[in-house]
């Protein structure tokens, strides 16, 4: 019954302590609360053969040196999100503190052998090169903004427990990526309209695989990836570098304006097929549902896989929990927008008051300025605001909602968004701040 | 300073009754108490000619008959909407209790006649009739729902005052729309990707028109129109028949996805352009403001033009006020659920308790099942569930929120999203019911 479970099964009769390093994320003490009520003995200490538990069994040994400002919420995988206070001081997240979401262990790829396999085209299969992809096609940037599922993840831990890492607010950030678009590459290698009329989803399969040599794999509509107007590259550059081995080097998919989980890293394989990809993050994860659903009566069939996101914003100054001097007599308020599908933020309302009065904040883009193409705004906007201080508040509830260009806009509260994945929490974000009384 | 003032001044040194005649909206006690603070003195009776106010002055007095369940929010022009109990009995909203929704007069055209225009191409102005546009294009039909910007204000104008008709749940219907596709005609009179490189935008003039002879007016972004999957109609057919007078007799533009203002009816001249269409209807109203904002801070300029709708539900059963039986054990809950820019209701939650514990309901959608292409879903779902009374319960307050397959949802409370303009009131709907006990 558990997610996986299939493959735990293969485990039965062996050593599982291969599983535990590779599914590091269930060495906690409630799983193994929750693992020993199914005990049913002991081996016979005489027919147990010792485990080698040194580096050579362990998947994850060989993983990337990352930066220290990273708060961990897994090593092995490596997740991990830049402090919040620092997301909004740079339109373009660096890469070394881009939030990391990795499913398995980080991949070794040699550029040179590197091979990227494409099927489901008339052709046949075909193998292109790292070079061939780099030669073959013009060179495509965009600037988009990648967040996972379960960015604000812990805001729903705190209406009631759900399964999932712990995400705060930064399970999102800002990059420039280029490389080949992925539509010019399937017409290169013979897309026809006919393909069409049965291909309905382009699937994904990354390089890092499990034990069992499962690689890890999503798709995404085939009209998402065709579209002119959709930007889905295959990129090899990340902020006009290499991808750095956390984000996918030496290719990975940006799909922008969807959810992070269908950027799959270290892309080793594309399939142009009639279905999606049947991989369990595709089919039983990655879904949204009611608050009134739960581990016994879920149907994972029933629910759509995440592919856009729903409209998104947080505060990142001032901090929970911090004060502000009331001589000060105005608070400055940062923080992120952002939405799914290529929806431009045209809008963020900033209250101090818990919601009752409400001002709108200033944007931030690009540097440069530009106006994203209708449906094509795949980057966030930073936005900042001074609100002054309400006469003899003591405490400020700073809260705020973004509103995008299809007028969308976020849900009051938690609870009712709850669900049992703890995804999709874009509830109005809520930092409570006190007002100090100035020094005399 | 009035919304379209230039127009009222246009009346300066003449008669005011033509005015009064078109914007009949304006008869109501308390405009005429804000205009008596304006009044400067009186007229020499003298020089006062008598104004005939004979049906002849009446730019109404041609319009057609309407049936007689609308309800009906103002007469001239004409706007109504059908009973909400209704709304949900049928997927296809049959035309006559279609909701309505007039800036001007209903202009009578005559099929022989007319022409339409199409400029900005670089063949110069086309003009087109009616069996032309017939015979030389493929019929396409599509099932869509139109939705008015301003549906369920009356839930806003609860909260604070707003300016606007005073609609329930019910400026909303679903109909099958047939006629030539925008793309194809515009493909086939000479559209070029060179056009495109500096049109941005299809402009749409209506064949009504106030006294001064300017038509209503609005615009599309151009890749909505040009898009294969955008479906835009110049559509003749409304459920199988000729559009009826008030659906814009002869031919319409049908914008799938898109608020109603933009599917300008009776259709006389489509503009290929760089910009947006000047009408006030698309500089100066239906655009979506900040709560925060009023009559004395708000700039038009700073919103855009609302396009795209967000998603949006509501309780068409029970009725507000009515009660159950508690012997009846359940409850039994109808309404329908939409989302603009061709995103598909994926899951409706009904909660008989105001939101504290919820239910899935069950969704309808046409009678031939077919799912619609991902970014299609232009029609509506219609849903229903029976839940269990509460023990207990002496009233039921009963809310509806929906989601999208971009997994936005509706906000909880009205209050925050309040606008001047009372427009995109999607928050959840709540309907309160009594529970009587059973007569002994």
């Amino acid at each position: 019954m558990h997610p996986g479970g299939d493959k735990i099964l293969l485990a039965a009769g062996g050593a599982l302590e291969p599983y535990w390093a590779l599914y590091a994320v269930h060495k906690e003490e409630h799983v193994l609360e929750i693992l020993s009520e199914y005990k049913i003995g002991v081996l016979n200490p005489e027919s147990l053969k010792r485990q080698e538990s040194t580096d050579p069994l362990d998947p994850y040994s060989g993983e990337p040196s990352r930066h220290p400002a990273l708060q961990i919420n897994s090593l092995k995988p490596f997740n991990a999100e830049p402090p919040a206070s620092v997301l909004a001081d740079s339109y373009i997240t660096p890469s070394a503190i881009f939030f990391k979401r990795n499913h398995l262990p980080v991949p070794k790829v040699d550029p040179e052998t590197y091979r990227l396999e494409i099927e489901g085209l008339p052709s046949g299969v075909v193998s292109v090169t790292l070079s061939e992809l780099k030669s073959r096609f013009p060179k495509r940037t965009i600037t988009a903004t990648l967040q996972c599922a379960g960015n604000r993840r812990s805001e729903m831990n705190k209406v009631k427990q759900v399964k999932g890492l712990n995400w705060g607010i930064a399970a999102i950030s800002n990059a420039t990526w280029s490389g080949a678009s992925l539509r010019e590459v399937l017409l290169h290698y013979g897309f026809t309209p006919e393909v069409a009329i049965n291909a309905k989803h382009i699937q994904f399969e990354g390089l890092d695989k499990d034990v069992t040599g499962a690689a890890y794999g999503a798709s995404i509509p085939l009209n998402k990836a065709l579209s002119e107007e959709g930007d889905v590259l295959l990129a090899y550059e990340m902020n006009g570098e290499d991808l750095p081995p956390d984000h996918g080097y030496p290719v990975r998919v940006v799909v922008p304006g969807v959810v992070g989980a269908r950027n799959v890293k270290w892309l080793g394989r594309i399939v142009v097929s009639h279905e999606e990809s049947k991989s369990h993050w595709q089919q039983n994860d990655y879904k949204g549902f009611s608050p009134g659903t739960d581990w016994d009566t879920v149907d994972f069939k029933s629910a759509p896989a995440i592919q856009e996101l729903p409209i998104q914003s947080a505060i990142t100054h001032p901090a929970e929990g911090s004060s502000v001097e009331r001589g000060d007599e105005e608070v400055t308020i940062k923080g992120y927008a952002w939405s799914g599908g290529g929806r431009e933020v045209v809008r963020v309302d900033v209250s101090v008051d818990g919601g009752n009065t409400w001002h709108v904040a200033k944007l931030y883009s690009s540097d440069l300025g530009q106006n994203p193409a209708p449906g094509r705004a795949w980057a966030w906007k930073l936005w900042e605001i001074d609100v002054p201080l309400p006469d003899g508040a003591q405490e400020l509830e700073i809260v705020c909602k973004a509103v995008d260009n299809s007028y969308n806009t976020q849900p009051d509260t938690v609870g009712p968004i709850w669900n049992l994945r703890g995804v999709l929490s874009n509830a109005w974000h809520r930092v409570k701040v006190k007002v100090k009384d100035d020094q005399k």
